[in-house]
């Protein structure tokens, strides 16, 4: 199940940006499970990562090579398997596999980054995936983001992309994303796993800040069940292939077009992850408005975005409002005054003063959970801060998938 | 489904307490849904309640009640309606139930406590409920604790009732205890509703001290779905009909085998909570050791515990410790050295040093979960800390009961 099409519309190519993807039968045969990206010389690679301390080997080794001050030229990645929770063997194997592409393209290992994703605890199958790396590369074309966002899904039930372009100096300036995952997400800086290149002129500072901006509206405002992946990298590059005058602070012209575009592609992507949420039927939007700070804010939401009541009342499309005002109760915001609270769905006051609204019917509650895309909005009056999270309900299929599979 | 038997053994009287249980149609005929509690002159009675900033009218009566200084007579809990998200409505008819009760008896209305659970949102069939009060005084009798065990259920499978004596100076003591939760717990305080009754003499501190601790360690344990409720509320009340020396303080004789008696009888209530939880299939005990305090070992057990993905991996008796390690490191424990966890199920040592243990077999993981009763045991070699807490696995039955039923 998902919610909406999932629809993917034209992917630009990244000027200088090409991507190779393979078989290699890491868990399953025939199945694209191996991608390579090359980037041109000179590129720049900004990243964030999971904050889980069992963070998986290939999210310590990117951390490193990314703080080498070595240009980035590669990403390997592999679904399949995390190579998380393996020890020292897992780091010894993703750096062998980082060493591969360096020995074969004559570049520092600190050049590669690795990713990974699947399931947790096995030892990569080194053998097949050297032995696809070549593979991979025989296959590398300016057109490879669709093959890519398949070649990085685990559990997910279709391919997330975005791709977005817009006009700067009389030039076209492409921003494409690919991003996967459908459980274990609750990201903690990123999501389990989103690439986004763009082909803009910029500097490594401001696309490390827009980057860190990006992700904090989107795919730092998702949950689907709560919990914070070993794997979550997120990392968007830039080739400066498009010339044009760079983009070297927040006075640049470049700099406000070019931050929206990574924003909505960025937004896209974590969104397209929550409507492909493991066993998801509905999309759900929970707004906290007039809140006193961002943090009150996101407690309260993310309380009502994780609460299993909440989600099971969602699955059945019940406008079950007293599970919701439960958990704003219980979020843990400081001497919350209740008879101050409100409660919307969609545009439907639900509740105020304490209790149920006085000219709320059920109907018109019944009429909102029936669609697929929700809104909950929950009004607190304290102050001027609004803040948003996006999650699903929790299903049946939710649990079918979690307890066969091995994440 | 359920955990266990659930077989309640012989239920000692209390002395003093008298239990009436009757079927008032709340929310279903032919239910017994209406409970009062008659205590004698000179009982003492303590309590702790929800911390949910939406706690419910009679949890906010009960408070004032307990402080008012007037010696409690009488409790009144009803099943089928929880009173909570009622506004200045629910209040009053809170209040009416009281006065009902006061008025006939001859008493102030802050001798009576009133309790309420079940659906949220709507307000009390005050005319059922009126009604029902005095019939349930019709049969006040002092074998009611199945009873009113029956007559406090939401969607529990089964009645949960302990009850437990002890010798002291020739002297037979009693502590007999029902509880009732089966959703919606994560107790911030206290279970949704727990009442307990000795006839041990003990002062008024020794009381909320005994129930204080007690709480601490069985009802503030627990954890279903991570919903702490508007309504939790748990009751020690002791009668003081037993002639003995006095319990009033530490040093009494009577303190230790009291403050025992009532921590088991506690614990077990607690417990059967837990193992009539929504859709349980297993009783797990997540326990930390060697954590540099308590805050942190409770940090990592309820992360575990909360987790959908151990959750759905128990229910599958599926031994995917990686989801396990994936939850520790997310705890939030601050500078959390992975290298020095160990994890194990039942006895067998799954990983350590940062990854799967080198001499696990699956084998022995697939042994530990396919029974019943679980022990997932964490050491973080931080400290000497132990803490543990219990809790369920997340079943298509729990999806079920909440997606049809209304809290």
């Amino acid at each position: 199940m998902a919610v909406g099409s999932g629809e993917i519309k034209t992917l630009f190519p990244v000027k200088g940006l090409s991507i190779g993807v393979t078989c290699a039968g890491i868990k399953y045969p025939n199945r694209q499970d191996l991608v390579v990206m090359e980037l041109p010389a000179d590129s720049l690679v900004a990243g964030v990562f999971t904050q889980n301390a069992f963070c998986a080997a290939p999210v310590q080794i990117c951390k490193q090579h990314l703080n080498s001050g070595k240009s980035i030229r590669y990403l390997l990645i592999n679904t399949g398997n995390a190579n998380a929770g393996t020890g020292q063997q897992g780091y010894k194997d993703a750096m062998a596999s980082c060493q591969k592409i360096a020995d074969s393209k004559g570049v520092a290992v600190e050049s590669v980054l690795p990713f990974s994703t699947g399931v947790i605890g096995e030892h990569l199958p080194m053998d097949r995936l050297l032995a696809g790396i070549p593979q991979a590369f025989d296959n590398l074309t300016d057109n490879g983001w669709l093959n890519a966002a398949n070649g990085i899904m685990t559990t997910d039930t279709r391919p997330k992309a975005v791709s977005q372009q817009f006009e700067f100096q009389g030039k076209t300036i492409t921003v494409t994303g690919i991003s996967k995952g459908a459980g274990m997400i609750k990201p903690n800086m990123a999501t389990m796993l989103g690439f986004v290149a763009t082909d803009a002129k910029v500097n490594a500072e401001v696309l490390q800040s827009i980057l860190d901006q990006a992700v904090n509206q989107s795919f730092n405002r998702i949950t689907i069940d709560g919990d914070t992946s070993t794997n979550d990298s997120c990392i968007l590059m830039a080739t400066g292939q498009v010339e044009t005058d760079s983009c070297d602070g927040v006075e640049s012209d470049l700099y406000i077009p070019l931050k929206q575009t990574i924003d909505d592609v960025m937004l896209k992507l974590a969104q397209a992850i929550v409507r492909d949420g493991e066993g998801a039927t509905k999309f759900v939007t929970v707004q906290v408005d007039k809140a006193g700070n961002t943090d009150e804010a996101l407690q309260v939401a993310y309380a009502i975005a994780h609460s299993p009541l909440v989600k099971t009342a969602l699955t059945a499309s019940d406008a079950n409002w007293g599970r919701i005002l439960a958990a704003v109760g219980y979020s843990g915001v400081k001497d919350l005054d209740v008879n101050q609270v409100e409660l919307y769905l969609g545009d439907v006051c639900i509740a105020r003063n304490g209790g149920r609204s006085e000219e709320y019917q059920e109907a018109q509650g019944a009429a909102v959970m029936a669609g697929e895309e929700i809104l909950i909005r929950v009004v607190l009056n304290r102050g001027e801060v609004s803040d948003r999270v996006y999650t699903t309900d929790l299903s049946y299929d939710y649990i079918k998938i979690n307890a066969e599979y091995r994440t």
